[in-house]
C-alpha cells in the first residue's frame, strides 16, 4: 500500500491527445500492457532519457527518433524493457515503429518507441503487430486512467496527476502519468514518465522547462540507488488549444514551468510512495551545505544508507546511523562541531554531538509516522538541497528476490 | 552460519603479548566484553584508523597517545562505541586509559583504548573501572582466543587467523583477531583487528606494512557500503623473539609484508563471510580497466546494488542487474561493446550483450554456490582490482532493523 497515497485521482483529458491501451500478452496475463499515445499534428515533444551507459534499445532509438522529428505516436510497452538486447533488440525497435507507422499513415521516425520490464530478452514483436489495430481502433481522449495502469510492472497503484494553469487568459490543461517503484531498477526498467498539455510551446523551450522539472524532481528521488536502462520522461505541448506558442523568457513560460515543475515533482514523490517494500516516505533534506553539490552528495548518502533505511524501516531513531552517514559522505574539510541534525521538527544531533534536551520518545514520535523528514545543517554556507526516498523493508527483499522466479 | 568458515581455528601465542578478557557487564550479560593486551616492553604499534569525519571518542585518544609514543596497553571494550558523545566521551575514554595507567604501572599515554557497539549513549566507566583488576590479574598468552569472541558485538563467529614466517633463519608468529560484520566499506569497517607478531620491526616501516596490507584488504571488503566511527586496525611487533628490528626494503621486510598481508587479507574476508544476514561470499573482479581508481569505481557499484545483492540472495543469475550496474558507475566514454561479464568461468555478456552461447543453467550452477565470483572486462587497459561483499538478505534487514531493541 503506498504511502500517502490510495489511488488515482481523476485525470483530465488534454486537447490533442488520444490514448488506447491493450493487452497484448507481452508478459502480463490478463491486464493490458501495450498503450498507444496519438500526439496531434504540429504537438512539441521534450524528452529525458537514462544516463545509464547501457540504455536500452528503445531509448537509443526513440533519442534518435526524437532528433530527426517530432513524433506524432508514442508506443509504449511493458513486460519487457528490449535492454540488454544487442544490435536485434535496436532492429526490434525499429520494427514496431515501422509496423504502427505503416498502420497510421506516419513515417516510423514519427514514432517513439519505450519498454519497460524484464532485462535480456528479446521483444515478442509479433504479438505488438497483432495487437496494433486494435489498439488504432481505440483510441479516446479519456484514456489516461487505462493507460497509467497498462504501463505498471511491480507498481502496486497506477500513478498519475492533472492540474490546471492559467496564462495569457487561457486556461490550460496538464496531465501526466508514471510508472516506476524502484527508482532504479535495471531489469524492471524503472521509471516512464509522460506528462502532456495542450498549450503550445516553443520546441527549445519546452525541453528546457522538461530538464529543470526533471531536475528537481525524478533527478531526487532514490529507492535504492540503482538506476535503469530504460528511463525516460517525456513531456508534450500539443498546441491543441490554439494559443500561440509559449517563448523562453515570457510571464507565461514562468507559469507553464511552475505546472510542469509541480507535476513532475508530485509524480516523482508518488514512484517514492510506491516503493518496494516501503514503509515509509522519507524527506531528506540538507541544509546550510557550502554549495547545492555537497548537500547532495549528503543527501543521498543518508538515503542510500542500508543501516539508515533499515533503521526507519525498525522506526527506530537511530541518530548514530544518520551521523555516521553524513561522517563518510565526503565532505572535504567538514567541521562536526557546527552540524545539527533533525527527525521531524526534534533535534536530536546538535553541533555534533547527542543534543542534551533530546529525548528518545521524541524521536520514536516521529519515527512512528508514515512521513519522516529528515533535516541535516551542515553549517558551511546557504546551500540547500532535499532528495526522497523510502525505507529498506523484508519484502524490498522478497519482491526483488522473487521477481523473476 | 559463515559462509566458508565455521569455527576459530587454533591461534598461537605471540611471545612478547599477554591477553585478559572478563566480563564488565557494559552492555551484554553473560559474556566477557572487555579485553586488555599487554605489549612487552619495546614493542612497535602501528595503527590505521576509521576516515569518517565523525571518529569517536577512541580513535580520536588512541589517535593522539599513538602519536606521542609507544603504547604497553591495548585497553578494548564491545558493547558500546563511545560515539557521537562528544566531549564528554573524550574524557571517558582518557579516564579509562587513565585508571588502567595507575593500576598497571605506566601513563595513560601508553593505553590505546577501542570501543564498539552501540553509538550515542556514555561509556560505562564506572563498569570498566570495576572489572580492570580482575583482568590485570588474569593475563595469559593463550588468551587469544578469549579475545576473539570479547571483542564480537553482531558477529556469529569469532574470527583470527595464525601463521608463520621465517626469515633470517628465525622463525616468528602471527596471529591476528578481528570483529566486524556489517558497516563495512572501503576505508574501514566497523571493524576492529589486532595484529601482532614476535619479530621486531623499525616504527615506520611497520606503520608502512600495515598501510599497504590494510589498502589491499580491510579496505577492499564492503557489506552495506556503510563505514564506521570506530574503525581501527593495530599492527604490533613486539620483537620478543630477540630478532634485530626488520628495515624497510630489506628481504626480510618482504617476507614480513607478505605474511602481514596474508593475515589482514584472510581476515578482511572472514569479515564477509560473517556477514550480516549474509548467505553468499562475493568476489567482484574487474578487468582491463584504465587504471586502478576506476577498476574500483565499478566493483563497488556492483557490490553496493540493492539489486545485485538480492539476486545474488536469491540465486538468480540476473545480468541484467549486473550490466545496469556497470553502465551507471559513471566511467567516462565507456565502451560497452567491448565488456565481458562472467559468472564464474560462464561468460554471461560478450561484448556488451547477452553472449550468444550463454544458457541459463550455466548460470543458475554457478549462482547455487556458496562463493561466487563476478568478472568484468572494461577492455580499455591493463588494471585490476577486486573487492569482497556478500548478498542482501531478510536476515540483514532483521538484524539492522532489530538491532537496538
Amino acid at each position: 500500500m503506498p504511502i500517502g497515497y490510495s489511488h488515482l485521482p481523476e485525470l483530465l483529458p488534454v486537447a490533442g491527445i488520444r490514448l488506447a491501451s491493450v493487452a497484448a500478452g507481452i508478459r502480463y496475463q490478463n491486464r493490458d500492457d501495450l498503450v498507444l499515445v496519438e500526439l496531434a499534428e504540429h504537438s512539441q515533444c521534450a524528452a529525458v532519457f537514462t544516463r545509464n551507459a547501457f540504455c536500452a534499445a528503445p531509448v537509443i532509438v526513440a533519442r534518435q527518433h526524437l532528433a530527426a522529428q517530432q513524433p506524432r505516436y508514442l508506443l509504449i510497452n511493458s513486460g519487457n524493457a528490449n535492454a540488454g538486447t544487442g544490435e536485434p533488440g535496436i532492429q526490434d525497435a525499429q520494427q514496431t515503429c515501422a509496423l504502427l507507422a505503416e498502420k497510421a499513415g506516419c513515417t516510423a521516425g514519427q514514432v517513439l518507441p519505450f519498454s519497460t520490464g524484464v532485462i535480456g530478452e528479446r521483444l515478442p514483436v509479433g504479438r505488438i503487430e497483432a495487437a496494433l489495430d486494435k489498439a488504432l481502433a481505440g483510441f479516446t481522449a479519456d484514456g489516461w486512467e487505462a493507460a497509467a495502469h497498462a504501463i505498471m510492472t511491480t507498481d502496486t497503484v497506477a500513478k498519475g496527476i492533472s492540474r490546471t494553469f492559467t496564462t495569457g487568459g487561457r486556461q490550460f490543461t496538464l496531465t501526466g502519468i508514471v510508472k516506476g517503484a524502484g527508482m532504479i531498477r535495471p531489469d524492471m526498467a524503472t521509471m516512464l514518465a509522460y506528462v502532456t498539455c495542450d498549450a503550445g510551446v516553443e520546441s527549445e523551450a519546452l525541453q528546457q522547462c522538461l530538464n529543470k522539472a526533471v531536475e528537481r524532481s525524478f533527478n531526487r528521488i532514490t529507492v535504492d540507488g540503482d538506476t535503469s536502462t530504460n528511463d525516460a520522461c517525456v513531456l508534450v505541448a500539443t498546441g491543441a488549444e490554439g494559443s500561440d506558442r509559449i517563448q523562453s523568457g515570457t510571464a507565461d513560460y514562468g507559469v507553464l514551468c511552475e505546472a510542469v515543475n509541480e507535476v513532475c515533482s508530485h509524480l516523482a514523490q508518488l514512484i517514492v510512495r510506491d516503493a518496494e517494500g516501503a514503509t515509509k516516505f522519507v524527506t531528506v533534506r540538507i541544509e546550510n551545505g557550502r554549495d547545492r553539490d555537497e548537500c547532495l552528495q549528503v543527501a543521498y548518502t543518508i538515503a542510500h544508507s542500508p543501516l539508515v533505511k533499515t533503521a526507519l524501516f525498525a522506526g527506530d531513531p537511530n541518530w548514530g546511523r544518520i551521523l555516521a552517514a553524513v561522517g563518510r559522505a565526503g565532505v572535504e574539510l567538514l567541521d562536526i562541531e557546527k552540524i545539527n541534525i533533525f527527525l521531524g521538527a526534534v533535534c536530536i544531533v546538535r553541533n555534533g554531538g547527542a543534543a542534551e534536551d533530546y529525548r528518545e520518545p521524541d524521536g520514536q514520535r516521529v519515527m512512528n509516522q508514515d512521513e519522516i523528514v529528515i533535516r541535516v545543517q551542515l553549517g558551511r554556507g546557504d546551500a540547500v538541497e532535499q532528495v526522497w526516498t523510502s525505507d529498506l523493508s523484508y519484502d524490498y527483499v522478497r519482491i526483488n528476490a522473487e521477481y523473476r522466479t
